[in-house]
């Protein structure tokens, strides 16, 4: 039994991380499956789905790593081909990846609880996100 | 209903791009399942699989950037085991993953316009590569 | 068809890495699905789930580099958070991501001879870890 579900988010962009975890686990609490997987994925080359434990100071660090490892400010080819300044939103995406995929079990996310499913937004201005939660269960 | 398929590519490997998202989209519409996942896997541990905005300049851009965190020049211990000269195409496999699952709804897959599913393949030498299209929808 | 299981196992943290492609073959093998998808998810924010060529040169070289890249003598604000000394671990593991899914066909994991799926624990001391397969196949 597969059910496809959207949540739609302002972010503010800049490696913000959103917790998603409160609205994907009540979509599971309403459908009909106990068990199975929740594939969470985002529309658009600039932002990922990955997990963490959502406190601020975490937040914080993520950011300035990967503004240590995938600076913002460098010459990326990205930035010629189309006049713009997002080529490191672009890299760190790819690197993270856009979606993930996470079990449940008695329509309970499998995951720790110092563990938050997150959007992370590395675009450079404020965007609105489409994210594709599906869930494949019986 | 669950059905696999396999696409077949040569690659120039150091972190050749290549996109794959006509092939998959061609197997999905040709399939029955109009909603569902599709999970795109490679076989090998020096390729990964992702989406990026599959452009010139970022396929420059992601090569670029990997030579600079995981360089290809390096004395790595794996090259002691085998004596291989891959050790950096392994870790930065291992890092980027080697399987990505995306939705497809209305048998399209959940993608932004300028969001394309790519191999990256960064062994050392060009590669035959076997990927597998796994569908499961209804 | 779902079914959903549990591997155990105890780390030593620091970035071990634990090949768990034997036992994840052994359920595949003893289900009655032949072909699917196989989900390998990790309880917890510090450690990932990826592919590697499993040899003792690369478990060397995936905690020089990740050393180099993230290292674990930095200030992370996560520490002034909660007192923890594991900054490092979280970005480590949410860069990497939680989770992976590989297909599977005729029974058989769809690997490469030289990759193994295994656990990378990114933790500063000796974890136990809580592992959920789940295994979707027709």
């Amino acid at each position: 039994m597969i059910s496809t579900h959207t949540i739609q988010i302002n972010t503010q962009g800049n490696t913000d991380v959103i917790n998603l975890t409160g609205e994907i686990q009540d979509i599971i609490s309403q459908t009909k499956s106990n068990d199975g997987s929740c594939l969470v994925s985002v529309i658009g080359s600039t932002a990922s789905i990955t997990t963490i434990e959502y406190e601020p100071g975490l937040k914080k660090d993520i950011r300035n790593i990967l503004d240590k490892l995938i600076p913002d400010n460098s010459d990326y080819h990205h930035h010629d081909t189309w006049g713009d300044d997002n080529g490191h939103s672009h890299l760190r995406a790819s690197i993270m990846g856009p979606s993930i995929i996470i079990p449940f079990v008695n329509k309970r996310l499998c995951l720790g609880t110092w563990q938050q499913i997150v959007i992370v937004d590395f675009d450079t201005r404020p965007r609105h996100r489409e994210i594709i939660i599906q869930l494949n269960g019986e």
